[in-house]
């Protein structure tokens, strides 16, 4: 298969990581011969030192007509602690998933056997928690109108959601749940939302098209607490886009470390994979972030096009150096992995 | 001191929790000689249901002219997943919140060292936890207009804050900072939302008046991963009202259950004490609801009103009957007692 890959590694730690993904995506394509093709751009912060603009006209351009996107990390303190500042970093990214048009971000969450020590929970909460969380990713609040009174005294951020929105993504989420243990969560605040309540309606409408999956909804609060109460119980989850961002990075706290967490967002045209980590700005350069986060991310793109053989070797190796603590130190505390160590590793493994 | 006390039992276990804080009260008033006149009202779909009103006129009328509101639970099964109904237990409760002016949720959370077993936390991440979470309660997303557009395609949400919304929690949430730890983190998402730039500025602005607190930013996403991750890094937390609902529900897996969590709101005229917990349905007049949170708010009741010692010994007492597991079943599986029986055992230890 031939594909064209471009390369987005962005702020931080963003193009350390990406460079092993990039790695292990060559040794994948000399395996099993395939021609991977990469094409690197700016986003983010190192596009705004550079150009002035978070998603450069050039970079956009690649990634549509590109087969796949790879995307590091983004976001640089120095805009975080500035409420003025007209443009940020993560304007890119949030850019990029509108023009890409990739409604749905789709991350799955699992426990490591080897590493349920890591992690806050007890084992007994969490061995076997194993869900996928379909979050709406082009839509609501991060992409309503937003704006601030002449006179400073008020702030306004507009929440909307068409039913049309809630569709596709809902689609997905059910036609994922088939595939798994038939069991799909929709998370709202239908007591309290306009949009929460649009949502549950469309989702039960839907639900009736796919009759073998059990539909339940939870009010976010109480999914916010039963996440870490009984993760067991979750198979899929639905959700909109701010409470999937905030579901998701809780959620990764059952994994053991957030450097293990893939996530792929699809649209009808175009695809991206990312790690669901950020760009760890205090880790830059000091070789200490865990790659494998965005090596899974690659697993995931390699899934999206079918290449299931090729994804479960790259799978296989990430759970083999987890058993064999080939690991960077946010796992392996006493003598721990570079990040490139660890890319390399794999790549060794998968040639 | 005498205190006139408006009691809204609502829904669900709210009836049979309330109760056992108005037994305790009670016990205190006559240990203490205070004089504490109690009057019942109607609130939520036990509302509904008799007057077609969630919150009627005669509710707001007695909790405005009492001193104080004890508040049970709200919600009921049979209209959460009716998107349609114009009526919502919820709305009395919203509509209570804002009709009284109760601008500030504040909710303790902590680890009883007893408890900490029963987390599902492990004991090392938790030991120590103490935080108290600072809620904006009154603003933001929950009373923005919201509507659904004409032909039901699509449903909006539009969430405001101001900086006088934002200054009078902020104010509070550091002048309990200054008394504690001296650490304040807000969270917010200034990285996307022009209501969290808003708070973010305005806050750092307030910050420079109590310049003995350190004050730190934390994306709500990042934040509900790091409630988990490192709970004891957490003194005084603000936001705002979406995202405290959210954190604040999580953070109750800290202190072992959700059953153990109370809260105070106030505003400038009046103050209601509630558990953080729902209606719980499928507890109802079973007998196993934990009245616990709703005594705990009676304590923070009678702090609010300089009742330092009176509200001692009711902790006092909640700890002693931890520490002998005079517990409901949602702490003591195998030998547990009645919400009923607990509230006993806490009364005769005040008398
Ligand atoms: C960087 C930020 C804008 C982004 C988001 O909120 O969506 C991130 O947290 C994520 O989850 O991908
Ligand atoms: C019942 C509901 C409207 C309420 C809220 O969302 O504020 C509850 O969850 C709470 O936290 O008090």
């Amino acid at each position: 298969m031939k594909l064209k890959i471009a390369v987005l590694p962005g702020d931080g730690i963003g193009p350390e990581i990406t460079q092993q993904s990039v790695k292990v995506l060559k040794a994948v394509a000399d395996r099993f011969d395939h021609l991977f093709q990469f094409e690197d751009a700016l986003v983010g912060a190192a596009a705004i030192d550079l150009l002035d603009n978070p998603l450069p006209e050039a970079t956009l351009e690649l990634c549509k007509k590109s087969d796949a996107v790879l995307f590091g990390a983004i976001g640089h303190p120095k805009y975080d602690n500035n409420p003025d500042a007209k443009v940020r970093p993560e304007q890119g990214l949030l850019q990029l998933r509108k023009g890409l048009g990739l409604f749905a971000n789709i991350r799955p969450v699992k426990a490591y056997d080897k590493l349920i020590e890591q992690s806050p929970l007890k084992a007994d909460r969490i061995a076997g928690a194993d869900m996928v969380i379909y979050r709406e990713l082009t839509g609501g609040i991060y992409f309503g109108d937003k704006f601030t009174a002449e006179d400073g005294q008020s702030a306004t951020d507009v929440c909307t959601y068409s039913v049309e929105e809630i569709s596709r993504v809902a689609h997905l989420a059910f036609k994922a749940a088939e595939k798994r243990s038939k069991k799909l969560t929709l998370v709202d605040k239908a007591n309290v939302l306009e949009t929460s309540r649009l949502w549950r309606k469309t989702v039960t409408a839907i639900g009736k098209e796919y009759p073998e999956v059990e539909l339940d909804f939870l009010f976010v609060d109480n999914a916010a607490m039963q996440m870490i109460l009984n993760p067991t119980q979750f198979d899929v989850i639905l959700t909109e886009n701010m409470f999937g961002d905030i579901l998701s990075d809780e959620a990764s706290v059952i994994g053991g470390s957030i450097g293990l967490l893939a996530s792929a967002s699809v649209g009808n045209e175009n695809a991206m994979f990312e790690p669901i980590h950020g760009s760890y700005p205090q880790a830059t350069g000091k070789g200490i972030a865990n790659p494998v986060a965005s090596i899974l991310s690659a697993a995931m793109l390699l899934e999206h096009f079918g290449l299931i053989e090729e994804a479960e070797a790259v799978k296989k190796a990430v759970e083999l150096s987890i058993k064999l603590n080939v690991c960077t130190i946010d796992i392996n505390k006493d003598n721990h992995y570079t990040t490139e160590k660890v890319g390399d590793f794999l790549e060794g493994l998968i040639s």
